[in-house]
Protein backbone atom coordinates (compact mmCIF):
# COMPACT_ATOMS: atom_id res chain seq x y z
CA UNK A 1 0.00 0.00 0.00
CA UNK A 2 1.70 3.81 -0.92
CA UNK A 3 1.57 6.22 1.71
CA UNK A 4 -1.40 8.57 -0.38
CA UNK A 5 -3.66 5.48 0.30
CA UNK A 6 -3.29 4.93 3.84
CA UNK A 7 -3.31 8.78 5.01
CA UNK A 8 -6.38 8.65 2.40
CA UNK A 9 -8.07 5.82 4.47
CA UNK A 10 -7.16 7.59 7.38
CA UNK A 11 -8.71 10.86 6.43
CA UNK A 12 -12.02 9.08 5.27
CA UNK A 13 -12.42 6.71 8.44
CA UNK A 14 -11.05 9.49 10.93
CA UNK A 15 -9.22 6.99 12.64
CA UNK A 16 -5.74 5.47 12.92
CA UNK A 17 -6.83 2.67 14.63
CA UNK A 18 -4.62 -1.11 14.17
CA UNK A 19 -6.52 -3.87 15.19
CA UNK A 20 -3.71 -6.39 16.61
CA UNK A 21 -5.03 -10.13 15.84
CA UNK A 22 -2.61 -11.45 19.26
CA UNK A 23 -4.83 -14.51 18.64
CA UNK A 24 -4.27 -17.02 21.55
CA UNK A 25 -6.12 -19.96 20.81
CA UNK A 26 -6.68 -20.65 24.92
CA UNK A 27 -8.19 -17.50 25.01
CA UNK A 28 -10.97 -17.10 22.42
CA UNK A 29 -14.74 -17.72 23.08
CA UNK A 30 -15.68 -21.64 23.77
CA UNK A 31 -17.95 -22.01 21.26
CA UNK A 32 -15.29 -21.33 18.46
CA UNK A 33 -12.56 -23.58 20.15
CA UNK A 34 -14.06 -26.93 18.88
CA UNK A 35 -13.73 -25.63 15.57
CA UNK A 36 -11.16 -27.48 13.43
CA UNK A 37 -10.37 -23.79 11.73
CA UNK A 38 -11.20 -21.42 14.83
CA UNK A 39 -8.33 -19.32 14.57
CA UNK A 40 -9.43 -18.15 11.38
CA UNK A 41 -13.20 -18.00 12.45
CA UNK A 42 -12.20 -16.11 15.35
CA UNK A 43 -10.19 -13.28 13.35
CA UNK A 44 -12.81 -13.25 10.65
CA UNK A 45 -15.30 -11.97 13.42
CA UNK A 46 -13.31 -9.49 14.76
CA UNK A 47 -12.88 -8.12 11.27
CA UNK A 48 -16.14 -8.07 10.21
CA UNK A 49 -17.03 -5.89 13.38
CA UNK A 50 -13.99 -3.75 13.04
CA UNK A 51 -13.50 -2.86 9.36
CA UNK A 52 -15.42 0.49 9.56
CA UNK A 53 -13.37 1.48 12.59
CA UNK A 54 -9.57 1.10 11.83
CA UNK A 55 -7.36 1.04 8.98
CA UNK A 56 -5.02 -1.34 9.78
CA UNK A 57 -4.48 -4.44 11.37
CA UNK A 58 -1.24 -6.42 12.91
CA UNK A 59 -0.77 -10.05 13.03
CA UNK A 60 1.66 -11.07 15.65
CA UNK A 61 3.07 -14.12 14.63
CA UNK A 62 3.71 -15.92 17.50
CA UNK A 63 0.46 -16.80 18.31
CA UNK A 64 0.59 -18.54 14.82
CA UNK A 65 3.76 -20.33 14.70
CA UNK A 66 2.93 -21.49 18.01
CA UNK A 67 0.22 -23.75 16.17
CA UNK A 68 2.22 -25.05 13.77
CA UNK A 69 2.25 -25.10 10.24
CA UNK A 70 -1.82 -25.45 10.72
CA UNK A 71 -1.17 -22.26 12.41
CA UNK A 72 0.30 -20.68 9.71
CA UNK A 73 -2.34 -21.51 7.26
CA UNK A 74 -4.94 -19.47 9.43
CA UNK A 75 -2.37 -16.74 9.02
CA UNK A 76 -2.82 -16.79 4.98
CA UNK A 77 -6.51 -17.38 5.41
CA UNK A 78 -6.74 -14.36 7.71
CA UNK A 79 -4.80 -11.87 5.19
CA UNK A 80 -6.78 -12.62 2.31
CA UNK A 81 -9.73 -11.79 4.26
CA UNK A 82 -8.42 -8.40 4.90
CA UNK A 83 -9.78 -6.41 1.84
CA UNK A 84 -7.16 -4.17 0.62
CA UNK A 85 -8.30 -1.09 1.64
CA UNK A 86 -6.66 -1.96 5.16
CA UNK A 87 -3.31 -1.77 5.74
CA UNK A 88 -1.83 -5.51 6.69
CA UNK A 89 1.43 -5.86 9.46
CA UNK A 90 3.14 -8.89 9.74
CA UNK A 91 4.32 -7.97 13.46
CA UNK A 92 7.31 -10.38 13.31
CA UNK A 93 10.15 -8.73 14.51
CA UNK A 94 12.35 -10.44 12.19
CA UNK A 95 16.17 -9.73 11.43
CA UNK A 96 19.03 -11.45 10.46
CA UNK A 97 22.22 -11.30 7.51
CA UNK A 98 21.32 -10.36 3.86
CA UNK A 99 20.49 -13.30 2.07
CA UNK A 100 18.46 -14.25 5.38
CA UNK A 101 16.70 -11.32 5.41
CA UNK A 102 15.71 -11.46 1.90
CA UNK A 103 13.85 -15.07 2.67
CA UNK A 104 11.84 -13.48 5.41
CA UNK A 105 11.09 -10.31 2.98
CA UNK A 106 9.80 -13.41 0.49
CA UNK A 107 7.82 -14.36 3.27
CA UNK A 108 5.21 -11.71 4.22
CA UNK A 109 5.54 -9.58 1.36
CA UNK A 110 5.21 -12.83 -1.43
CA UNK A 111 4.24 -15.72 0.06
CA UNK A 112 1.64 -13.99 2.29
CA UNK A 113 0.58 -10.73 1.33
CA UNK A 114 1.33 -8.45 3.82
CA UNK A 115 2.01 -4.55 3.24
CA UNK A 116 4.38 -4.09 6.15
CA UNK A 117 6.89 -6.34 8.13
CA UNK A 118 8.60 -5.53 11.62
CA UNK A 119 11.58 -5.84 11.74
CA UNK A 120 14.87 -5.71 14.46
CA UNK A 121 17.65 -3.41 14.16
CA UNK A 122 20.26 -4.86 16.48
CA UNK A 123 22.15 -6.99 13.11
CA UNK A 124 22.23 -3.42 11.01
CA UNK A 125 21.82 -2.23 7.70
CA UNK A 126 21.94 -5.52 5.37
CA UNK A 127 19.34 -7.06 7.90
CA UNK A 128 16.95 -4.10 7.34
CA UNK A 129 17.53 -3.18 3.83
CA UNK A 130 16.18 -6.16 2.06
CA UNK A 131 12.67 -5.39 3.10
CA UNK A 132 13.02 -1.91 1.83
CA UNK A 133 13.59 -3.56 -1.64
CA UNK A 134 9.88 -4.07 -2.41
CA UNK A 135 7.67 -1.47 -3.69
CA UNK A 136 4.88 0.00 -1.83
CA UNK A 137 5.73 -2.78 0.64
CA UNK A 138 7.12 -1.65 4.62
CA UNK A 139 9.84 -2.02 7.10
CA UNK A 140 8.65 -0.92 10.44
CA UNK A 141 11.51 -1.05 12.45
CA UNK A 142 11.79 -1.45 16.52
CA UNK A 143 12.79 1.64 17.80
CA UNK A 144 11.79 2.39 21.33
CA UNK A 145 9.52 -0.46 22.63
CA UNK A 146 6.83 -0.25 25.17
CA UNK A 147 7.95 -3.23 27.46
CA UNK A 148 10.15 -3.37 31.00
CA UNK A 149 13.04 -4.61 28.99
CA UNK A 150 13.44 -1.57 26.82
CA UNK A 151 15.55 -0.05 29.64
CA UNK A 152 18.32 -2.75 29.22
CA UNK A 153 19.76 -1.67 25.83
CA UNK A 154 17.61 0.59 24.04
CA UNK A 155 17.70 2.98 26.58
CA UNK A 156 21.55 2.69 27.02
CA UNK A 157 23.48 6.33 27.14
CA UNK A 158 25.68 6.62 23.63
CA UNK A 159 27.17 10.00 23.90
CA UNK A 160 24.35 12.56 23.93
CA UNK A 161 21.92 9.84 22.58
CA UNK A 162 19.97 7.08 23.44
CA UNK A 163 20.64 3.82 21.83
CA UNK A 164 16.72 4.15 20.23
CA UNK A 165 17.40 7.68 18.68
CA UNK A 166 20.89 6.45 17.35
CA UNK A 167 19.18 3.32 15.94
CA UNK A 168 16.02 5.62 14.44
CA UNK A 169 18.17 7.99 13.15
CA UNK A 170 20.75 5.40 11.31
CA UNK A 171 17.89 3.26 9.81
CA UNK A 172 16.08 6.28 8.98
CA UNK A 173 19.12 7.03 6.43
CA UNK A 174 18.24 3.36 4.69
CA UNK A 175 14.83 4.45 3.80
CA UNK A 176 11.98 6.99 3.93
CA UNK A 177 8.66 7.86 4.16
CA UNK A 178 7.41 5.73 1.74
CA UNK A 179 8.87 2.14 2.65
CA UNK A 180 10.21 3.09 6.27
CA UNK A 181 8.01 2.97 9.68
CA UNK A 182 9.21 2.75 13.18
CA UNK A 183 7.78 1.37 17.12
CA UNK A 184 7.46 3.47 19.67
CA UNK A 185 5.23 2.16 22.86
CA UNK A 186 2.67 4.42 24.10
CA UNK A 187 3.90 3.32 27.53
CA UNK A 188 7.30 5.65 26.55
CA UNK A 189 4.56 8.62 25.54
CA UNK A 190 6.64 11.30 26.85
CA UNK A 191 9.54 10.15 24.44
CA UNK A 192 7.48 10.56 21.00
CA UNK A 193 8.47 14.31 21.43
CA UNK A 194 12.00 14.26 20.90
CA UNK A 195 11.55 11.31 18.46
CA UNK A 196 9.26 13.48 16.30
CA UNK A 197 12.15 15.74 16.07
CA UNK A 198 13.93 13.07 14.13
CA UNK A 199 11.96 11.59 11.95
CA UNK A 200 9.17 14.22 11.86
CA UNK A 201 6.89 12.59 8.57
CA UNK A 202 7.39 9.06 9.07
CA UNK A 203 4.65 7.29 10.48
CA UNK A 204 5.05 5.06 13.68
CA UNK A 205 3.55 2.09 15.02
CA UNK A 206 2.25 2.66 18.13
CA UNK A 207 1.74 -0.92 20.46
CA UNK A 208 1.14 -0.87 24.29
CA UNK A 209 -2.38 0.88 24.14
CA UNK A 210 -5.32 -0.64 26.70
CA UNK A 211 -3.86 -3.95 28.40
CA UNK A 212 -0.31 -2.50 28.56
CA UNK A 213 -0.87 1.13 30.02
CA UNK A 214 -0.37 3.21 27.45
CA UNK A 215 -2.44 6.38 26.84
CA UNK A 216 -3.89 7.41 23.76
CA UNK A 217 -4.29 10.63 24.78
CA UNK A 218 -0.75 11.15 25.65
CA UNK A 219 0.53 9.23 22.17
CA UNK A 220 -1.62 11.66 20.15
CA UNK A 221 -1.11 14.92 21.36
CA UNK A 222 2.90 14.11 21.07
CA UNK A 223 2.88 11.97 18.14
CA UNK A 224 0.22 12.82 15.42
CA UNK A 225 1.91 15.00 12.41
CA UNK A 226 0.51 16.78 9.56
CA UNK A 227 -0.60 13.60 7.57
CA UNK A 228 -1.56 11.90 11.51
CA UNK A 229 1.48 9.74 11.17
CA UNK A 230 0.26 7.34 13.63
CA UNK A 231 -1.14 3.71 13.66
CA UNK A 232 -1.65 3.15 17.24
CA UNK A 233 -2.38 -0.50 17.74
CA UNK A 234 -4.66 -2.29 20.29
CA UNK A 235 -4.63 -5.95 20.77
CA UNK A 236 -5.79 -7.85 23.83
CA UNK A 237 -7.95 -4.66 24.85
CA UNK A 238 -10.18 -4.81 21.41
CA UNK A 239 -10.35 -8.67 20.42
CA UNK A 240 -10.81 -9.99 24.11
CA UNK A 241 -13.43 -7.25 25.02
CA UNK A 242 -16.32 -10.68 25.28
CA UNK A 243 -16.16 -14.22 25.26
CA UNK A 244 -19.69 -15.17 24.79
CA UNK A 245 -21.37 -15.70 21.20
CA UNK A 246 -22.02 -11.86 20.85
CA UNK A 247 -18.38 -11.52 21.65
CA UNK A 248 -17.71 -9.53 18.22
CA UNK A 249 -20.30 -6.97 19.56
CA UNK A 250 -17.96 -6.68 22.57
CA UNK A 251 -15.01 -6.28 19.88
CA UNK A 252 -16.79 -3.34 18.14
CA UNK A 253 -17.92 -1.41 21.56
CA UNK A 254 -14.53 -1.10 22.23
CA UNK A 255 -12.82 -0.71 19.22
CA UNK A 256 -15.59 2.82 18.78
CA UNK A 257 -14.45 3.84 21.51
CA UNK A 258 -11.10 4.24 20.38
CA UNK A 259 -12.00 5.28 17.17
CA UNK A 260 -14.46 7.83 18.40
CA UNK A 261 -11.26 9.15 20.85
CA UNK A 262 -9.51 9.43 17.48
CA UNK A 263 -11.61 11.48 16.06
CA UNK A 264 -11.84 14.00 18.33
CA UNK A 265 -7.55 14.10 17.64
CA UNK A 266 -8.11 14.18 14.31
CA UNK A 267 -10.31 17.05 14.45
CA UNK A 268 -8.35 20.08 13.97
CA UNK A 269 -6.11 18.57 11.34
CA UNK A 270 -7.89 18.28 8.31
CA UNK B 1 19.26 -31.55 25.29
CA UNK B 2 21.51 -31.45 28.72
CA UNK B 3 25.02 -29.58 28.23
CA UNK B 4 26.38 -33.06 29.73
CA UNK B 5 24.75 -34.64 26.67
CA UNK B 6 26.19 -32.36 23.95
CA UNK B 7 29.66 -32.15 25.68
CA UNK B 8 29.41 -36.00 25.71
CA UNK B 9 28.49 -36.02 21.60
CA UNK B 10 31.42 -33.76 21.20
CA UNK B 11 33.89 -35.78 22.99
CA UNK B 12 32.56 -39.12 21.22
CA UNK B 13 32.86 -37.79 17.36
CA UNK B 14 35.99 -35.67 17.52
CA UNK B 15 33.80 -32.78 15.81
CA UNK B 16 31.71 -29.22 17.10
CA UNK B 17 30.52 -29.03 13.58
CA UNK B 18 27.05 -27.77 13.40
CA UNK B 19 25.40 -27.90 9.84
CA UNK B 20 22.90 -25.44 9.29
CA UNK B 21 19.87 -26.45 7.14
CA UNK B 22 19.08 -23.20 4.87
CA UNK B 23 17.70 -25.33 2.46
CA UNK B 24 16.61 -22.87 -0.67
CA UNK B 25 14.25 -24.24 -2.75
CA UNK B 26 15.97 -22.76 -6.09
CA UNK B 27 19.40 -23.87 -5.15
CA UNK B 28 18.48 -27.80 -4.31
CA UNK B 29 20.07 -30.36 -6.96
CA UNK B 30 17.47 -30.37 -10.37
CA UNK B 31 16.05 -34.29 -9.45
CA UNK B 32 14.43 -33.67 -6.31
CA UNK B 33 12.66 -30.29 -7.28
CA UNK B 34 9.89 -31.29 -8.76
CA UNK B 35 8.86 -33.51 -5.96
CA UNK B 36 6.24 -32.47 -3.51
CA UNK B 37 8.30 -32.69 -0.55
CA UNK B 38 11.60 -31.56 -2.23
CA UNK B 39 12.79 -29.70 0.92
CA UNK B 40 12.43 -32.76 3.76
CA UNK B 41 14.18 -35.06 0.70
CA UNK B 42 17.12 -32.72 0.79
CA UNK B 43 17.53 -32.28 4.15
CA UNK B 44 17.14 -36.16 4.58
CA UNK B 45 19.73 -37.14 2.17
CA UNK B 46 21.92 -34.33 3.97
CA UNK B 47 21.27 -35.59 7.33
CA UNK B 48 21.89 -38.97 6.47
CA UNK B 49 25.30 -38.16 5.21
CA UNK B 50 26.09 -35.94 7.84
CA UNK B 51 25.33 -37.72 10.79
CA UNK B 52 28.65 -39.34 12.49
CA UNK B 53 29.92 -35.63 11.87
CA UNK B 54 28.36 -32.78 13.50
CA UNK B 55 26.95 -33.12 16.51
CA UNK B 56 23.99 -29.83 16.18
CA UNK B 57 21.54 -29.03 12.79
CA UNK B 58 20.94 -25.57 12.80
CA UNK B 59 17.44 -24.98 10.83
CA UNK B 60 17.26 -21.25 9.26
CA UNK B 61 13.55 -20.61 9.68
CA UNK B 62 13.28 -18.03 6.84
CA UNK B 63 14.09 -20.29 3.80
CA UNK B 64 10.47 -22.23 5.32
CA UNK B 65 8.67 -19.17 5.59
CA UNK B 66 9.34 -18.32 2.52
CA UNK B 67 7.36 -21.60 1.63
CA UNK B 68 4.81 -20.51 4.03
CA UNK B 69 2.74 -23.28 5.65
CA UNK B 70 3.80 -26.10 3.83
CA UNK B 71 7.34 -24.65 4.76
CA UNK B 72 6.59 -24.85 8.21
CA UNK B 73 5.54 -28.77 7.46
CA UNK B 74 8.76 -29.55 6.33
CA UNK B 75 10.72 -28.07 8.99
CA UNK B 76 8.69 -30.28 11.26
CA UNK B 77 9.30 -33.23 9.52
CA UNK B 78 13.23 -32.44 9.26
CA UNK B 79 13.18 -32.15 13.17
CA UNK B 80 11.33 -35.15 13.70
CA UNK B 81 13.76 -36.96 11.43
CA UNK B 82 17.06 -35.64 13.07
CA UNK B 83 17.80 -38.29 16.22
CA UNK B 84 17.97 -37.10 19.31
CA UNK B 85 21.31 -37.54 19.64
CA UNK B 86 21.98 -34.37 17.62
CA UNK B 87 21.58 -30.74 19.02
CA UNK B 88 18.56 -28.96 16.98
CA UNK B 89 18.63 -25.58 16.70
CA UNK B 90 15.67 -23.31 15.29
CA UNK B 91 17.94 -20.14 13.66
CA UNK B 92 14.69 -17.86 14.07
CA UNK B 93 15.98 -14.30 15.93
CA UNK B 94 12.87 -14.28 17.63
CA UNK B 95 12.72 -11.99 20.92
CA UNK B 96 9.59 -9.64 21.74
CA UNK B 97 7.77 -8.72 24.52
CA UNK B 98 7.21 -11.24 27.31
CA UNK B 99 3.64 -12.87 26.65
CA UNK B 100 4.91 -12.96 22.68
CA UNK B 101 8.06 -14.46 23.18
CA UNK B 102 6.56 -16.80 24.95
CA UNK B 103 4.71 -17.72 22.03
CA UNK B 104 7.71 -18.04 20.15
CA UNK B 105 9.06 -20.16 22.90
CA UNK B 106 6.29 -22.66 22.88
CA UNK B 107 5.97 -22.99 19.06
CA UNK B 108 10.08 -24.00 18.92
CA UNK B 109 9.97 -26.10 21.74
CA UNK B 110 6.85 -27.22 22.08
CA UNK B 111 5.14 -27.60 18.97
CA UNK B 112 8.12 -28.32 16.74
CA UNK B 113 10.78 -29.62 19.64
CA UNK B 114 13.64 -27.94 19.00
CA UNK B 115 16.46 -27.65 21.51
CA UNK B 116 17.88 -23.83 21.23
CA UNK B 117 16.43 -21.01 19.34
CA UNK B 118 18.61 -17.75 18.73
CA UNK B 119 17.12 -14.82 20.17
CA UNK B 120 17.70 -11.02 19.30
CA UNK B 121 18.11 -9.19 22.16
CA UNK B 122 17.40 -5.68 21.47
CA UNK B 123 13.86 -5.71 23.26
CA UNK B 124 15.99 -7.12 26.81
CA UNK B 125 15.21 -9.12 29.45
CA UNK B 126 11.36 -9.76 29.28
CA UNK B 127 12.05 -10.66 25.51
CA UNK B 128 15.12 -13.16 26.12
CA UNK B 129 13.45 -14.91 29.71
CA UNK B 130 10.91 -16.64 28.75
CA UNK B 131 12.96 -18.77 26.42
CA UNK B 132 14.79 -19.53 29.69
CA UNK B 133 12.09 -21.00 31.54
CA UNK B 134 12.48 -24.44 29.84
CA UNK B 135 14.28 -26.90 31.16
CA UNK B 136 17.18 -28.82 28.43
CA UNK B 137 15.92 -26.15 26.06
CA UNK B 138 18.48 -23.11 25.18
CA UNK B 139 18.32 -19.75 24.13
CA UNK B 140 21.34 -18.49 21.70
CA UNK B 141 21.55 -14.87 21.87
CA UNK B 142 23.10 -12.63 19.08
CA UNK B 143 26.07 -10.93 20.13
CA UNK B 144 28.44 -10.07 17.66
CA UNK B 145 27.15 -11.50 14.56
CA UNK B 146 29.30 -12.32 10.98
CA UNK B 147 27.58 -9.21 8.35
CA UNK B 148 28.52 -6.10 7.87
CA UNK B 149 25.66 -4.45 9.31
CA UNK B 150 27.26 -5.50 13.03
CA UNK B 151 29.09 -2.22 12.28
CA UNK B 152 26.06 0.00 12.60
CA UNK B 153 24.96 -1.06 16.25
CA UNK B 154 26.87 -3.84 17.60
CA UNK B 155 29.94 -2.57 17.23
CA UNK B 156 28.96 1.19 18.59
CA UNK B 157 31.19 2.27 22.11
CA UNK B 158 29.36 2.63 24.94
CA UNK B 159 31.96 4.09 27.34
CA UNK B 160 34.39 1.60 27.94
CA UNK B 161 32.61 -1.69 26.37
CA UNK B 162 31.13 -2.41 22.77
CA UNK B 163 27.34 -3.37 22.91
CA UNK B 164 27.66 -6.10 21.79
CA UNK B 165 29.90 -6.54 24.96
CA UNK B 166 27.52 -4.69 27.40
CA UNK B 167 24.84 -6.99 26.13
CA UNK B 168 26.43 -10.61 26.46
CA UNK B 169 27.44 -9.18 29.88
CA UNK B 170 23.63 -8.25 30.95
CA UNK B 171 22.39 -11.17 29.13
CA UNK B 172 24.80 -13.57 31.08
CA UNK B 173 23.14 -12.96 34.24
CA UNK B 174 19.95 -13.87 32.92
CA UNK B 175 20.52 -17.06 32.43
CA UNK B 176 23.46 -19.43 32.91
CA UNK B 177 25.67 -22.20 30.88
CA UNK B 178 23.25 -24.70 31.19
CA UNK B 179 20.61 -22.79 29.23
CA UNK B 180 21.91 -19.79 27.36
CA UNK B 181 24.36 -19.66 24.62
CA UNK B 182 25.71 -16.83 22.75
CA UNK B 183 26.05 -16.10 18.70
CA UNK B 184 29.29 -14.98 17.83
CA UNK B 185 30.36 -14.55 13.76
CA UNK B 186 33.74 -16.28 12.67
CA UNK B 187 33.98 -12.82 10.51
CA UNK B 188 34.66 -11.49 14.08
CA UNK B 189 37.34 -14.18 14.88
CA UNK B 190 40.22 -11.80 16.88
CA UNK B 191 36.91 -10.33 18.85
CA UNK B 192 36.51 -13.78 20.55
CA UNK B 193 38.77 -13.91 23.01
CA UNK B 194 37.56 -10.86 24.62
CA UNK B 195 34.22 -12.71 24.48
CA UNK B 196 36.00 -15.68 26.16
CA UNK B 197 36.91 -12.99 28.87
CA UNK B 198 32.85 -12.66 29.84
CA UNK B 199 31.72 -15.80 29.28
CA UNK B 200 34.45 -18.21 29.89
CA UNK B 201 32.20 -21.06 30.02
CA UNK B 202 29.36 -20.54 27.79
CA UNK B 203 28.81 -22.42 24.45
CA UNK B 204 29.52 -19.78 21.12
CA UNK B 205 27.01 -20.59 17.99
CA UNK B 206 29.86 -20.00 15.42
CA UNK B 207 28.32 -19.22 12.14
CA UNK B 208 30.39 -17.44 9.34
CA UNK B 209 32.79 -20.18 8.32
CA UNK B 210 32.59 -21.07 4.45
CA UNK B 211 30.37 -18.72 2.54
CA UNK B 212 30.88 -15.67 4.52
CA UNK B 213 34.55 -15.81 4.86
CA UNK B 214 35.25 -16.73 8.85
CA UNK B 215 38.76 -19.38 9.51
CA UNK B 216 37.72 -22.22 11.52
CA UNK B 217 41.12 -22.14 12.62
CA UNK B 218 41.09 -18.44 14.17
CA UNK B 219 37.69 -19.62 15.57
CA UNK B 220 38.92 -22.57 16.90
CA UNK B 221 42.50 -20.97 18.61
CA UNK B 222 40.34 -18.33 20.41
CA UNK B 223 36.66 -20.10 21.45
CA UNK B 224 37.68 -23.33 22.29
CA UNK B 225 37.24 -23.81 26.11
CA UNK B 226 38.35 -26.76 28.47
CA UNK B 227 34.49 -28.13 27.59
CA UNK B 228 35.46 -27.79 23.62
CA UNK B 229 32.71 -24.75 24.33
CA UNK B 230 32.21 -24.35 19.93
CA UNK B 231 29.65 -25.37 17.91
CA UNK B 232 30.60 -23.70 14.41
CA UNK B 233 27.72 -23.55 11.66
CA UNK B 234 28.96 -24.10 8.26
CA UNK B 235 25.51 -23.82 6.05
CA UNK B 236 26.18 -23.00 2.53
CA UNK B 237 29.48 -24.52 2.19
CA UNK B 238 28.27 -27.87 2.92
CA UNK B 239 24.91 -28.20 2.09
CA UNK B 240 25.19 -26.67 -1.53
CA UNK B 241 28.40 -29.04 -2.05
CA UNK B 242 26.85 -31.13 -5.42
CA UNK B 243 23.67 -30.28 -7.47
CA UNK B 244 23.91 -33.84 -9.20
CA UNK B 245 21.60 -37.23 -8.04
CA UNK B 246 25.05 -38.19 -5.68
CA UNK B 247 25.60 -34.66 -4.05
CA UNK B 248 25.00 -36.58 -0.78
CA UNK B 249 28.66 -37.55 -1.53
CA UNK B 250 30.02 -33.99 -2.56
CA UNK B 251 28.27 -32.85 0.85
CA UNK B 252 29.88 -35.40 3.01
CA UNK B 253 33.50 -34.70 1.59
CA UNK B 254 33.49 -31.28 2.50
CA UNK B 255 31.79 -32.28 6.28
CA UNK B 256 34.61 -34.54 6.93
CA UNK B 257 36.68 -32.12 5.88
CA UNK B 258 35.43 -29.97 8.94
CA UNK B 259 35.84 -33.22 11.20
CA UNK B 260 38.89 -33.98 10.04
CA UNK B 261 40.03 -30.67 10.55
CA UNK B 262 38.23 -30.06 14.27
CA UNK B 263 39.29 -33.05 15.06
CA UNK B 264 43.06 -31.79 15.02
CA UNK B 265 41.97 -29.03 17.11
CA UNK B 266 40.28 -31.29 19.83
CA UNK B 267 43.26 -33.28 20.03
CA UNK B 268 45.06 -31.83 23.02
CA UNK B 269 41.92 -31.77 24.77
CA UNK B 270 41.19 -35.06 26.31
Amino acid sequence: MQRENLIQQIKEKKTYLCVGLDTDIEKIPGHLKSSDDAVFRFNKEIIDATLDLCVAYKINTAFYEAQGAKGWEAMQKTVDYIPSTHFKIADAKRGDIGNTSHQYAKAFFETIPFDAVTVAPYMGSDSVKPFLDYKNKWAIVLGLTSNEGSRDFEQLQIDENFLFETVIKKTAEWGNEQNLMFVVGATKASEISSIRKIIPDHFLLIPGVGFQGGSLADVSKHGLNKDCGLLVNVSRGIIYAGNKENFAEEVRKIALQYQTEMKDYLRDKW
